[in-house]
Order: structure tokens, then C-alpha cells, then sequence
């Protein structure tokens, strides 16, 4: 072993996996907001009641999870006990929805945090977990609301503040993946993975996250073509979080100013997952939900069907607190990419 | 290859490293208070001003991260660029230290949080990533800061709230791991962890954390034994992270209860980093930097000199929110077990 224990490691952010980390199962659940949008009918449950029959919009969230989960496992035909551990991460302090979603189960948990980014961070920590000879199944969790969320980090709803166009909606959602060493059936593996390092363009605007987002994206995505030395046309698609229309274009520009142009090719979930002209969301959807909402209502079923081959699903996340926006810091962003590819 | 893939998945919770994975270098910095604690002199940095040089609790937080990984990096002889992945975290709310410590230096970044366990989850997972043949190099980083974490979590100073006799106070402090496949003169590796699930007893006062924890720490360490199948005396210490003295009697008890003695060899961060009767810290010290700088003050030097000959680390964390606390929810808590040894 000692000989190719490096092979996998292909360079400063990549890492190859010298064994398929098959997706065994996945699912995902949304709002009334997300049913009725472009990808409503691929979800496996959409909820009318923006509480999920709870009393905060926390406790929602957490309800959102364990649904998730459930359908996931379901979907995976497996339960808890077989999975060794659980990868989840939310958007609230001190990850919040997860820590009430699994705390009546015993499942071995990590939590991560990598903002809107953190269902990449966590598909790659569950594949590194399988591929590593850690585990036989690893699960990755997260989700978003768009009423907690625009409590935590902006205005409570009943401000009734403006939106202005350059915002975005976060995703009220969740969705889970199980990931395996064995194949039980499955079409779909994960190929390895390319992690972020934080990119900190100084931007300070809460309402314009694409533009904070999009050098993060920028740079993943040319540090992996580089790293793993392909072209954009390797990939059917290359596709981003929750960039939305600002942050797309101005992803486009700025690798296209590096000679990479990927505009044939791209994809942001946050432009997706909703009709943005007719459901009033502006620069499109957001929340850790709107990558993993996307990937597993939509994305996968794709590569299932032979409809794409691969994809770099590159989830962006802005490293928002509101304690350091209202002591005038910028807003930090990572991303994270991961290779999908249809056996 | 494959028929001793899974030689290392030992039970539901725990792995066992094929191979060693060695403590390269390990650095910490406190504040005045933790300087005047038996443990003052081990520092590798005693800043007397309690901001740091910055002008706000949180920016201080990710400078203390920031000096905690350079005396770690210059210990361990090597440079960022040597680093493949960066495990780091914090209390703070979207772990506003660590974005904010690292968001100037190009470092692949995994996002990770179990409140004051997070030193335990970010070394388990660097220690996977060289394990599994992904990383030479990887580093585990955490801090907490008293009056950041009082402002988030409880009364911001300036109230002058009063503090029960069961409360903790939370160690101002950074500390740093570099973890190596190669030796580099290292006499000190990590053989495997254990890694914890949510235990909730439906504690919900946030002044006594040690309460909330020990049921956490009492069910990590019964698994941990049960599934390495080991006895308390395999270890020099088990040492647990932040329970503090009202911590400490329920774990003894929980576990005595289960016919698992650990009296003689137990030992917590939280009580021996403080004179608790003369620095009016009543149940001892907590958040991520106290069991983080006791190991790399004290524990670690303990092993480099065959003081000690292995132990068991278990950090622990209590996953209180604020936003959960204020809406009358229980704090659940986890606690992440590593072993080290000495070679």
C-alpha cells in the first residue's frame, strides 16, 4: 500500500479517490415556495406549512433534516444503524438546525460548517470517510430556511423590509445522500474532490451575495481543471451553489480573463431552482439547501439517466455572522467541488 | 487492498489507524487569566491585552488563531504550503474566528463544529485525511474567547451580570496541531479516535454546561472501552474536555453506575486549567481552547517526556445556541475521543 499512497493525492487542493464512493441514495424536501418552482416535482416531499408543523422556524429546519434523512435512508434501503457517520451542517449559530435534528438518535456525528457551501464540504468529508477505508456508508446532511435565515442575518419577516434586486432567496429545504463502498445498484459514484481555500474580495453588501461568492467559485474552479488537468468540456456541466445572475456573470468574466471559459457549460442552482421573473426571488435562490436541493432533486437523476456523464458541482458558500457585518467586516467566501460520474 | 479495508473500522464508533500518524507539531497562546493558571508557563504566548491588538472580541479571537498557527507551523517546521487541509473552528456564530483568521492565506479549509469538542472533531478528521492516503500534512485549529463568548451567549460584560457557582468560564486561547504521515523526529502519534453522537438530556441551563455534558462524555467513554475492548488503566489519563467539578462527579457516577471505574485516572481540562479558588472561575474553564491548550501546553509535553504513555482525549462539547436557549429549547451535547500515544 505504501507505494501508491500518494496517487490520490493530485495536488494542493485535489484529491482522486482509488475507489468508487458509490451514491446509494438521496432526497430531498422543500417548501411551498421551492414546489412550485422549476424543480418542485422532482422533490420527494414539499410541505405547505412553512413551520413543518412546528413552533419556530428552528425547530423547522431541524424537522426538514430528520425528513431528509428518513427519505434518504429509505431510498438507500437502509437505517441508521448502518450508517458510521453523519456529515451535516446548517446556516444558524452553532449549526442549530442539526444539532436538534439528530439528538435523539445515536448516529456518529460530525458537524461542518462551510455557509451555503456546506453540502460540498460534507460530501467530501463522507467520501474521504469511504474512500479511507473508515466506513462502508457515510451520510451528508444540510438545509436552510428562509424565514430563520433572514431573521439570523438580515431582517425578522415582520419588518417587511425591501429586498433589493441584487438579493437573493434563501431555499426553505434539506437533503441528505448516502454514500457507500458497495454499489447496491447504483450508477453514480463520486470521483474525488477539490477543497477551497477563503477568498476575500473586501465586499461588505449582505444583499449582493453572488458578488461576494463568485472569486471564491473563480478560484476552485481554476485551481481544479489546473489540478486534475482537464478542460471545462471534460464535464457536462460545471455547476455552481447559489451564485445567482450577478455572481454567474461575474464568475464567467473572471475566468474568462484567466482564458477559461466555461459559460457553455454552466450552471448556478440559485438561477434553477426557482422561476426568478415569475416567483419574485431576484437573483435566484440561496441557503445550503439551494446546491443540495438542486443536486438531489435534479442533478442526479440527470447522471442516473445517462443524460449527463460528469459534473463538477462546485457549492459556494459566503462565510456571513451577523455580529462581524455589523462591526463593518467583509463578508468571506469558500466553495467546494466535488466530481459526480455516471458509471 | 481490499480485505483489510475495513481492519480499521473497529465498531460503530471508533477507527483504528493502519498506520501512524504522528504528532509533527503543537503550539497554544492564552490570555493574562490563563497565564496565572498552573498551566501558565507551558503556553507558547501570554498576551496580556485582552483584545489582542484588534478592536472588537471577535477579531481578537482569529488573531489568538492566527498567532496559534504560526508558533505551530515554526514548531513543526514547515510552512502553509505544507498543509493540505486545515480542520479549524469555533464557538462563535458561523465560525466567525476562523473565517476570519485564515481568509488572507491560501489554505483548503474544511469548516468543522462541536462547540468546545471541536478540537477532538478537527484532529479526528486531520487524522483521517493522513490515514486515508490524502493528506502528509494536515492541521487542527480551534479558539475561544471569554468575553466573545459571553457576549454571544449570555450578557454581553458590560452588564455585570453575577455568575452561579455552577458556571464555567470560558478560556481565552488559540491552539494548534500539525499532524505528519512522516516522523519528523515526532515521538508521539494518534492510533484512532472515537467519535460521539448527540446526547440530550433535557438540561437547559446554560450556567451549568457541565451538567449538560457529562452525559455525552460518560457515553463516549463507555463506547470508546467497549469497542477498542479496553480498561480505564489502558490509559495514563482520561482526560475530558471542559465538565469543570459539577462536570466531573456526574461522569465519575454515570459511568461508575455502569460498573466502569474511571476515578483514578480521570482528569478535566476544565479544573486544571485554572486555581479555580483563586481565580474566581467557580467550576473551572470551558469553551474550544480549553481542552485544545491543555493538550498543547501540558498533555502532549507529558507524552513527548514518557510522563505519560498513552491517553484518551475527549473533548466535549455543549451545543448551546442562543437563538435555542432564548426559545426555551434543551442544550444537547457531543464529545469526540482520540488516543495518543507515545511511540
Amino acid at each position: 500500500m505504501a507505494e501508491n499512497r500518494f496517487n490520490k493525492d493530485i495536488g494542493r487542493h485535489s484529491v482522486v479517490f482509488e475507489t468508487p464512493v458509490y451514491v446509494r441514495g438521496y432526497a430531498c424536501v422543500g417548501g411551498k415556495k421551492e414546489g412550485e418552482g422549476p424543480m418542485g416535482e422532482c422533490f420527494d416531499l414539499i410541505e405547505q406549512d412553512p413551520y413543518f408543523g412546528q413552533n419556530t422556524w428552528e425547530k423547522a429546519e431541524s424537522r426538514m433534516q430528520e425528513l431528509a434523512m428518513t427519505y434518504a435512508l429509505h431510498k438507500a434501503q437502509c437505517e441508521v444503524k448502518d450508517i458510521k457517520y453523519l456529515f451535516a451542517g446548517d446556516l444558524l449559530g452553532q449549526l442549530m438546525a442539526t444539532s436538534f435534528s439528530v439528538n435523539k438518535i445515536e448516529i456518529p456525528l460530525f458537524g461542518v460548517y462551510g455557509a451555503c457551501s456546506t453540502f460540498g464540504e460534507a460530501i467530501g468529508l463522507a467520501s474521504m470517510a469511504i474512500d479511507g477505508g473508515f466506513a462502508g456508508n457515510t451520510m451528508a446532511l444540510t438545509s436552510s430556511h428562509f424565514s430563520g435565515a433572514e431573521k439570523q442575518f438580515r431582517f425578522p419577516l415582520d419588518y417587511g423590509n425591501q429586498r433589493p434586486r441584487s438579493s437573493t432567496w434563501t431555499v426553505t429545504g434539506a437533503a441528505g445522500i448516502v454514500l457507500s463502498n458497495s454499489r447496491h445498484g447504483s450508477n453514480v459514484c463520486i470521483k474525488g474532490i477539490t477543497t477551497g481555500h477563503i477568498e476575500d474580495y473586501g465586499i461588505k453588501d449582505s444583499m449582493n451575495m453572488g458578488a461576494c461568492m463568485a472569486p471564491a467559485a473563480a478560484s476552485l474552479i481554476e485551481c481544479h481543471l489546473d489540478e486534475w488537468d482537464v478542460t471545462p468540456d471534460y464535464y457536462d456541466k460545471i455547476v455552481t451553489g447559489d451564485l445567482g445572475k450577478i455572481g454567474k456573470k461575474i464568475l464567467i468574466d473572471m475566468l474568462m480573463a484567466k482564458g477559461i471559459n466555461i459559460a457553455g457549460n454552466h450552471m448556478d442552482c440559485g438561477i434553477e431552482i426557482y422561476d426568478c421573473k415569475e416567483q419574485d426571488s431576484h437573483c435566484g435562490g440561496s441557503g445550503c439547501a439551494c446546491s443540495a436541493c438542486v443536486l438531489c432533486s435534479f442533478l442526479l437523476k440527470k447522471l442516473e439517466r445517462g443524460e449527463y456523464k460528469r459534473i463538477l458541482f462546485v457549492p459556494t458558500g459566503a462565510l456571513l455572522s451577523g455580529t462581524s457585518f455589523n462591526e463593518g467586516s467583509s463578508i468571506p467566501a469558500i466553495a467546494h467541488g466535488v466530481v459526480f460520474e455516471r458509471i
